[in-house]
C-alpha cells in the first residue's frame, strides 16, 4: 500500500508550477448540492450565504475535501455576485452583504487550506446581468467586485466557472487576468457547445486567447459527456496551436439522456437525482479516462461528495505516489471487506468485482432514462429563454395542459 | 407556511413523556454510512473511533440532524462494544480504548443536544461475542461495560438496536433496564423474522416482556419492508395484549430484492448502493405511512442523510405544528423552484410533480433488481454462518468457480 | 445429435397410457393470441369462429405445433360455449352457430393430429353463465352442449381449462366425466388460489375427487409463478393422499408483477405485452423445472408460439430420446450460428451464452415492472366484480380522474 | 368506422402508377424471422428452401400479410442466390436447386396476390460472392440467375434489398434494370452510412443514378433509426436534384443501442430479441412519422408480423379511405376492449391509453440497453471483417478470455 500523503503546510507551490511540472491537481466537489443535503443551502437560489450564517458547516465540508485529496479549495462563492444575491434577495437576510459572503468564503477556505497541501481558488460564475442583456461594462463590474475581495484576501489563483455563454466567460477571464494571478476557466457545456452554438474547441480557443492558462468544463453533464467535451476543446487548441492545461469538474450524476442544456432540463432535477449518483468506482474510471486524455486538473462539481474526490486520489495514487488522508478509512477496491463474516461479502474485496458490477436501482417501476423537459423550445437560446421568462403563469398552465413540455 | 420550531434548551421532557402524550418523536439518520462518505469511518469494520479521532466531524453531523428535526441524538457508539473494537483491532489505534470512544460519543451528542430540543440516547448493538457463542453472562457483560459509560454520562434513555437474534436483543434489554432509564429496542429483521426464525410479532412480545417501552426495527431493509415488519410486531403485541410504543428506522435504500438477511447480501453492498438511495419524496411517503400505522418514533438508519430526516419533519409538520430549522433552506415540495428562469423548471414547484415522478436511473446498462448473494446457503442461520466463516480461501475460490453463490 | 422423432400415425396410445408409463406429453400453445396476431381472432371477445371462417389458418397453426413437438392438439374451442358466443354476438356472424364452430374445430384438429403422433383433446372453459350466477344445472348444460360435439367427433380426451373458480371447474369435470373419457382440468390461478380464496392444494383435491386424472394450471401467470402454483397443488394432493398427473400450460409472458387475477390486470394487457415475451431459453428453463417438479404434461398458453413449444421438446429431448420435426430447422442452443461470418456472432453458438444472457429491452424510457390495475378493488371477488360491471361510464370516468385505479 | 377495403383482383395498377399517383403502398413483413418461429426457416443460414419443402406455410404467411393490408408480396427469395444456397449447403437438401426455390417462391406469391389487390415483387439481396471479393461480372451473374426466374414468372416489379455496400447494390440495380421492370432498392444501413463509409444521401444518389425508381432502407435498425436514415437519403436526393420514391422497411425491434452494423452485433441477436419487439402502437407511430416524412412505400422487415403490417394500414386508413381485411378482427386503438367485464380493462379502449403506455418488460433483472459486440473491431469494414473471418477458433477463444469483445 502506498503511504498516506504528507501535508505540506509551508512553501506551497502555485497551481501553474504544479501543472507545468506535470503533476496531477485534484479539485474539490460540489458545495451547493452537498450543503443543500446538509441543510445549509437552498435549492433554487443556490446562494452561499452559509459562509456567514454557518461557517462551521462550510469549514467542515472544505476539510472533508482536503482530507479526500483536494489540492484546491475553491472559495464557496458560487452565485455570489451582487446582482445574483440581490436577485435572490428574498432568500438572503438583508444584512448579509455580497462582500461579507465573499470575504467569509475566502477566510474559511484559507483556514482549511492551511491544514494541508491545498491552494485557495477564488471563483466567479455566470451572472443574471449577462442573461438580462446588461452591457459588457456592467457585467465586468460585477466580476470586478468579487475580484476585489479575492485580491484583498490574496487567494492563490482564480477560476471563472459555470458559464453557458463563451462571451461572458471571456469577459470574466479578462477581468480576472487584471489581477496578475493564474486564471482557470470552465464552461458548463456539452459537446454541442455553448448556448449560442459556439463549439467547445472554439470556446477553448477564445478562453485561452483571453488569458486563461487552464480551460475545461464543469457541471451540467456526467463524467463521460464532460470528457467528450474536453476532448473537443483539446482538439480545438491543437488545431489553433495554442497551449493550455486541461481541467474537468463534471457532475456526479449519470446523464446520458441530457439535452444541450444539461441536467437542469432532466425531470429529476434537482430533487430526484438520487438514482443517478455515480459510485466511487464510476469516479475511478472517470479519473483514469481523464488522465489518459491528458487532463491534469481533475475534480468534480454538483453531486461530488468527499468520497468521490477520494476515488480520484486513489485511482491516481500510483501516478502521484501517495494516498490521501481519508484513505486511512478506505481500503482500495473494497479491500476492507476481506474480513467480513460472510464469505460472499468477503468475495467482494476485489477490483474486478466492483469494476464489473452493474448496480441495480431497486426501482423496478422506474425507467432508466428520461426525456428532458423543454425540448423543442430550447433553440434560439437566450432570446427564447427570455421570452419564456415572460410567460405568465396562466400561459404556463395552458402549455402544461396541452402537454407541450 | 408553518413556523420554524423553536428550540427548547431547558426542561426537556423525556422520551416517554413525549410518546405517552401522543407526540411524534423524530429519530436521526445513519452515522456510519454518512461518515464513511465524509472520510471518517471505514466500511467493513464500521467502528466509531471518529468520536476520538475527529470529534468535529461527528459533532457537525449531529448538528445537521438536529437542524433537520431530530428529537433524539443517538450517541455514535455503533459497534463500540469492547469485543467488537478488539475484533477490528487492526483498524483502531490501540491507544483508543472502548471507554474513550463511548465517553467521547456521549459528550459530543450532549453538547449538540443542548443546542436544541433533543434527547441523548445511548445505544448498544449486537456483539461478536454472541455470534461466536459466548454465554449469556459474557455477552451481558459487554453491554454492561457500555452502559456504565452511558450512566456516568447520564444519557436520557437507552436503545438496543441492530439485533438479528431476538435472544441477544432480550439480553441487551435486560441489561439496559438495570439502569432504570427508558429502553427502546429495534431489530434489523424483515417480515420473515429473526435469524432463528422467530417471527416479528413474537420478537416484539419478548422485547416488551424483557422491559422495552418502545419496539420496532432499524436498518437492513427499505422503508416499505420495514413498515411491514413493524406492522407484524404491532399485531403480535395486540394479540398478546401488550402495550408499547412503535419505532422505525429503516434504510434509505430501495431494497425490494432483499432476502431474509437484508441489504448486506445484495451485490451492491456497501459500495454500489447509490442508485438505490431514496429521494426526499420517498421519505415523505414513508413518514406518512409510518404515522398512519401508529408509529410515533420515526427515524432512519444507513443512508439517511440530514435532508432525509428533514423530509420526515416536513411531512409531519401539520401534525407537529412547526417546521425544523433546516427548512429555512428548503421549500416544501419543491416550492423553491417557483422563481426559476426556465418555465419547465418552475413547473416542478408542485407537490403532484414530485409525488408522481418515477426518477430515471440514467443507467440503461444496469438492471432494476439484483439477486442477493449467498442464496441457498442462508438457511440454518448462525450454525451455517459459522461453518461459512470457517471456509478457507481456497474453498471460497472453488465455490465461486462453481458459481454456487 | 438425437434423431428427429418418427411420427406414428396409427395405433396411438391414449393420454393416460402415456402418462401412466412415465412419458412426457407436450401440450400445444396459445391459439387466441397467435391467431390474433395473424389476423383471425379478435382481442376482447377472443372467440374461435375462425374454425369456420378461416379453417386453413387454424389448420396451419395446429400443424406448426405438431411439428414443434406437441403430443396433444386441443380443439380450438376456447370460449366456444353457446352463452359466450351469444354474449359476444356482435362479433360473430349470426350464421355461425356454436355447434358449427365446435365441430369444425374437432375436424381440423383431427386432420392435423393424423399427420403425426398427437391426440385430440376437446376443451371447455369458464362460462359467462357462471359469472352471472346462473345455477349449476344451467352452467352444466352449457358444458354438455360442447361435450355432445366432442363425443360425436370422438376426441381422444377432454380438458376443462381456464377456470378462475374451482366450483365451476368441478362442475365442468363432472360433466366431462359423463363421457367416460379421461379428463384433465387446469385452472388459471396463481399461488393465492381461486377467486373465492380456495388455495391451489384444495382446488387440486376437489378436481381429482370430481374425476380429473390430470390437474394443473394454465394461462394468467408466467412459467415461474405457474410452477409455484402446481407445486402447491402437488402438495395438496400428497397431503390428501390422492394421485393425479400434473400439468402446466403457463403464459409465454414474464409477469412477476401480477396480482391475484393475473395478467389481465396488467396495464399492458393485451396489446402491449411484447416486452414480456419469453425467449426460447426461458422456455427451456421452464421445461426443465417443470420436469424436475414431476410435471409430465408440459405445454403453454397465451403467447406460446410454435418455437416455444419446440423449446420444450428440445430441452426434454434427452429424456424423450428424440427431437421434434421442427428441430430440423433449429440448432440446439444457438448451434446454427457456428458458421456466421462474424466471430462474435459465432461465439454465441453455445449453451452458456444463451443461458446467461440477460436480454435488454431496448426501451430505456420504460420501467421493468407495472402496478396492476384494479388493485384494492379486487377483493370480494365475484360479488365486487359484478358490482363493478354495473359501474356506469360516468362513474368510471370519475374514478379515473381520481386515479382510484 | 371506415369500410374494409375491397380487393381488386383484376386490372391491378403497377407500383409506379400507384406511387406516382401519390398513393400509399404498404409492404409486407419479415419472412425469415416469422417462419423461423413457425419452424420452417433455420436461423443462421436464413435460407428460403421452405418454398419447396413447405409451400403451405409460406402461402399462409403471404395470405396473412395480404389480409393485413400489404399491397406488395415479396417473393420469398431472401438469400436465394446460388452462391448463398451452396454456401449454406449443409442445411439445404441437395436436391433443392436454387432455381426450384426461386420458382416456387414466385408461384406462391402470385397465387396469394391474386386473392387481393397486391403486386408481386421479385427480390435479390447481398451475396457471399461480393463479400469474398469476387469481381463485378461474377456478382452480377448471380443476380442475373435469379432475375431469369423472375422474368420467366413475370413478377410485377423488382427489389434489390438488404445491401450493406452501395457498390454491390448498384450492381444489383443495374442487373435488375435490364428487365425493363420498375426497380426498388433498399440498403440495410443506418445514419452512418454503408460499410465503406458512404453516407446515406450519397448511397441514394448512386442507386437512383443506377436506375432505381424507389430507394430507402430495410432491416438492421429500428423504425426511428431507419427513418432518420431515409431522411438523409431524401436530403441527398434533393441536393442532387434527383427524384425518386422513398421506401422504408425497418426491423420490428427497438434498437437504440445499435452500432453501425445494426442489430446483428447486439448480444440478443437472434434468439433473445423478444423484449425488443415493437407493439402495434409503436408501428402506428412509425407509419405516421414515415408518412409525414414523405415516404409512401411503407413496410417492415425482420420481426414484422401480420399484426404489425395491419397497424400501418390502420394508422393510414384515413388517408387511404379504407381498412384492411384483418381489421374485421381488430378494433382500432383497443376499441374491442370496450365490452370487457372489468371496468379497468374497458378503460383501456382508448387511443390515449395505448399511445402513452410505457410497457414494462417484466424483467427486473435485465438492463434496458446492451453494448453491441465487436465494438472497436468494426472499423475498416470489409477488410477487417475478412481478417476476422480468418480468425481461428483458438484465437477467438483467447480474444474472449481477454474480453476484447
Amino acid at each position: 500500500m502506498l503511504p498516506i500523503g504528507k501535508t505540506t503546510k509551508q512553501g506551497k507551490r502555485g497551481i501553474l508550477e504544479r501543472l507545468d511540472a506535470g503533476e496531477i491537481v485534484i479539485g474539490d466537489g460540489g458545495f451547493v448540492f452537498a450543503l443543500e443535503k446538509r441543510g445549509y443551502v437552498k435549492a433554487g437560489p443556490w446562494t452561499p450565504e452559509a459562509t456567514v450564517e454557518h461557517p462551521e458547516a462550510v469549514r467542515q465540508l472544505h476539510r472533508e475535501f482536503l482530507r479526500a485529496g483536494s489540492n484546491v479549495l475553491q472559495t464557496f462563492t458560487f452565485y455570489a455576485s451582487e446582482d445574483k444575491l440581490e436577485n435572490r434577495g428574498n432568500y438572503v437576510a438583508e444584512k448579509i452583504s455580497c462582500q461579507k459572503v465573499n470575504e467569509a468564503a475566502c477566510d474559511i477556505a484559507r483556514e482549511v487550506a492551511n491544514e494541508g497541501d491545498a491552494l485557495v481558488a477564488g471563483g466567479v460564475s455566470q451572472t443574471p446581468s449577462y442573461l438580462s442583456c446588461k452591457d459588457k461594462a456592467e457585467v465586468k463590474a460585477a466580476f470586478r467586485k468579487q475580484l476585489d475581495v479575492f485580491m484583498k484576501k490574496n487567494v492563490d489563483f482564480l477560476i471563472a466557472e459555470y458559464f453557458e455563454h463563451v462571451e461572458e466567460a471571456v469577459w470574466a477571464v479578462e477581468v480576472l487576468k487584471e489581477s496578475g494571478k493564474p486564471v482557470a476557466a470552465t464552461m458548463c457545456i456539452g459537446p454541442e457547445g455553448d448556448m449560442h452554438g459556439v463549439p467547445p474547441g472554439q470556446c477553448a480557443v477564445q478562453l485561452v486567447k483571453a488569458g486563461a492558462s487552464i480551460v475545461g468544463v464543469n457541471c451540467h453533464f456526467d463524467p463521460d459527456t464532460s470528457l467528450e467535451t474536453v476532448k473537443l476543446m483539446k482538439e480545438g487548441l491543437q488545431t489553433a496551436k495554442l497551449k493550455a492545461h486541461l481541467m474537468s469538474q463534471p457532475l456526479a450524476f449519470h446523464t446520458p439522456d441530457c439535452g444541450k442544456q444539461g441536467f437542469i432540463d432532466l425531470p429529476e432535477f434537482p430533487f430526484g437525482l438520487e438514482p443517478r449518483i455515480v459510485t466511487r468506482w464510476d469516479v475511478q474510471k472517470y479519473a483514469r479516462k481523464a488522465y489518459d486524455l491528458g487532463i491534469r486538473y481533475i475534480g468534480g462539481c454538483c453531486g461530488f461528495e468527499p468520497y468521490h474526490v477520494r476515488a480520484i486520489a486513489e485511482e491516481l495514487a500510483p501516478e502521484r505516489g501517495f494516498l490521501p488522508e481519508a484513505s486511512e478509512k478506505h481500503g482500495s477496491w473494497g479491500d476492507s471487506l476481506s474480513m467480513h463474516t460472510k464469505p460472499w461479502v468477503r468475495a467482494r474485496a476485489r477490483k474486478e468485482y466492483w469494476e464489473n458490477l452493474k448496480p441495480a436501482s431497486g426501482r423496478p417501476y422506474c425507467p432508466s432514462m428520461s426525456k428532458p423537459d423543454g425540448w423543442g423550445v430550447t433553440k434560439g437560446a437566450r432570446e427564447l429563454m427570455q421570452q419564456k421568462e415572460a410567460t405568465s403563469e396562466q400561459q404556463l398552465k395552458e402549455l402544461f395542459q396541452k402537454q407541450k413540455f
